[in-house]
């Protein structure tokens, strides 16, 4: 029996030539995550993986139907297997705001689900470290969200060599694509004044997210039906001026000594309607993979899916598992991993079984991780399995000259031996 | 917008009258589990959350599906949440147990679902530590395992007075049934002989899996209709021996000093129907929980998830975190989570904004969890904000007399200040 494609298998450690992915990489990639956004106050939450279709179509449209892993549960709801977490953090915090001062640094590693009909071999899951500030309207929130998306990356060993944050602002295009068309139809200037409502902005804002991907020719075709020129758009890109807002971020971020890593560029606008403010995505410097992360202030979101109970400035960022562990592969970032057990102990004489599991008990206790035979095994054997394993040590329980037991522990990288009494076992193997 | 019926919401710390469950106290639950289990060398694993629906009514007839979160997905194919693990992992073992020297201990913390029609107020899903042996079938495979389980639910600080693991034998009530059903019909001796497939095996263990909750004279009546009398059932329960495997469990617990933990209990045999050998659940003393874990031999699982192509001896089993929750609330074993900063940075004098950055910056750097006010904030706000967190330390950045900035910090348990230069930062914090 087969798993179904798309998903993914998680064994202990990559198979040789296997598509499947490590579990212990993917630990090795949380544990850095939840450590990192710990150190910046960041206090972790989940929600359900399946929601109620309606808190994604109430945001994005009935078009985002056709991405999603969307299904018809036995109650007769419509469901889906959540897309991204920013809806259902959005509901969390609508739903009990008050009983939390602001602002609110929260973060959490949830899987993600999609399902297009049209796709071949494309992943149907992923994890993603989602962080996310409410209630604060100040840049100085930016400053901080990036700082920590910056610091995560530093923490798998990558550098400013190795990737670069594209800063951005829907402010600054969003008044672009008011003045543009309120130049185009003067009679008509209050036209784009509502803001992200604007007209065909959400239209606008996909063509200028997929302008370094798609086909220039297609692009200016899709630019002139909006009412805009590919020469006005790239001159706006290549010419215009970082807002107050993004003076500020960088400013917070110079001061923390991350200003190498963030770049002010406004070809990135990020795709999804929400955005209000700030947009921003990491990448890596040489352009060899997708974006490593996005993000951005969402003002109106919380609003939106509280139906207009709760109004709280929001921002955040997703940073996905896939991506990530590609770019630490290729730069060799990713440690080699395995069981590596603190102790192997070996039972020769199976006379002294009783002993030797009565030592594995008492290193366990005390914090080791400790390996043995099961079963009777042959001497060499044993000890092929502990260099296999790559065990710290082996353990020896042998009877005493002097009567009783006594501990032989051999440190396989020093090839020391040392030898104690039973009593004195942990100390003896901390030492060792 | 409400989250669906049967699933939680894991806020970091749980609200008053809420009831969502705190992601501190799952995140805690999940990294003793990981701990222990590494401990005992079991390796991480994990696999897709939907699989298909075949995998489960392969093994346990389509009666189940009835319990199951199943649908159609958008491709039109069977699939569902996952129930449980073993099907999972007996997949995965089974696509290329050949790369794995024998035995493989691995285990995962899925999360696991179920969808039945009359449930009301039900959880439709739940953690679970699953924890499985391969490719091992000496009773010392089952003696690690109950050891694994036993030093699990000590690492939460639970003992011997507290939880019970009561151990049973499908080979015991294998060999009753088959006996019994011989002696009422001598002619057809043979009837039995075939193991878990014997006629009415799976019926019957579900009669005695519930006998301690259900109606007694219904207990009896379902006995009868299968061919047996309660007393008879209830005698073997009493009366019967522990199993020469039994025995070889019991001796390799009292080798480690675990034997106080577990009691031969012949009432308990599972309800599912893949079991072959010991089986096991673990209770608290009192009774006042639903099993808290329980598991078993199943050594003809793999096989039958390969169809045939891979034979391999297996046992496992699950602990779940609702009860364990539960009964460590109920015994008073859940620290009580929070932000706790080990550092809350004062910002009093705006025009020290960015020296303070750069400190904030440097001890997150150093590891420390550091929080600091995002904007302009008055001063006693600030410092009561500092102690509602529980903050270890404040952190004051002052202009220092002899010119440049000194850094002042004061440990809010002990009450005592420190003064030092700025390049010293870190070891000022550490000292404090």
């Amino acid at each position: 029996m087969e798993r179904l494609p798309g998903f993914r298998d998680f064994y202990p450690e990559p198979l040789p030539g296997a598509d499947s992915w490590s579990a212990d990489a993917r630990q090795y990639i949380f544990e850095r995550w939840r450590a990192v956004a710990r150190r910046y106050g960041f206090r972790e939450y989940d929600g359900p993986p399946v929601e109620p279709l309606e808190l994604y179509t109430t945001k994005s449209g009935e078009e985002i139907v056709g991405q999603l892993y969307n299904f018809e549960d036995k109650g007769g709801r419509s469901v889906a297997l959540r897309p991204e977490m920013t809806p259902t953090v959005a509901r969390m915090i609508a739903a009990c705001e008050r009983s939390y001062k602001k602002p609110v640094k929260w973060f959490a590693i949830p899987q993600l689900f999609r399902f297009e009909r049209q796709q071949k071999g494309r992943l149907k899951e992923h994890f993603q470290l989602n962080a996310d500030i409410f209630g604060e309207s100040d840049p100085a929130a930016e400053a901080e969200l990036i700082a920590l998306l910056i610091d995560t990356l530093r923490a798998f060993g990558l550098g400013a060599e190795d990737f670069v944050i594209r800063l951005s602002s829907r402010d600054a295009w969003e008044e672009f694509h008011t003045r543009r068309r309120a130049e185009q139809a003067p009679g008509d200037g209050g036209l784009g004044q509502d803001g992200a409502g604007a007209p065909g902005a959400g239209e606008f804002y996909q063509v200028i997210d997929k302008l370094d991907r798609a086909d220039r020719q297609e692009s200016a075709r899709k630019l002139e039906a909006l009412g805009f020129s590919l020469g006005e758009v790239t001159e706006f890109i290549e010419r215009a001026r970082p807002t107050p807002g993004l003076e500020s971020i960088l400013g917070s971020l110079e001061a923390r000594g991350l200003r190498e890593f963030v770049r002010v560029d406004y070809q990135v606008v990020r795709g999804l309607a929400y955005y209000t403010g700030a947009v921003f995505e990491a990448f890596d410097r040489k352009g060899e993979f997708r974006a490593i992360a996005g993000g951005g202030r969402y003002d109106n979101l919380v609003e939106l899916v509280s139906a207009g109970k709760v109004r709280l400035p929001a921002l955040g960022f997703g940073m996905g598992d896939v991506v990530l562990a590609e770019l630490l592969k290729a730069r060799g970032l990713l440690p080699v991993f395995g069981a590596h057990p603190d102790v192997y102990c070996l039972i020769e004489d199976e006379r002294l079984r009783a002993e030797s599991l009565k030592a594995v008990q008492a290193l366990r206790e005390a914090g080791f991780s400790v390996e043995y035979p099961l079963t009777r095994t042959n001497a060499d054997k044993q000890f092929k399995r502990a260099m296999e394993m790559r065990a710290g040590r082996t353990l020896r329980i042998e009877r005493a000259v002097e009567g009783g037991v006594a501990a032989r522990v051999k440190n396989l990288t020093s090839r020391k031996e040392t030898v104690g009494g039973i009593e004195g076992l942990v100390e003896l193997v901390k030492g060792a």
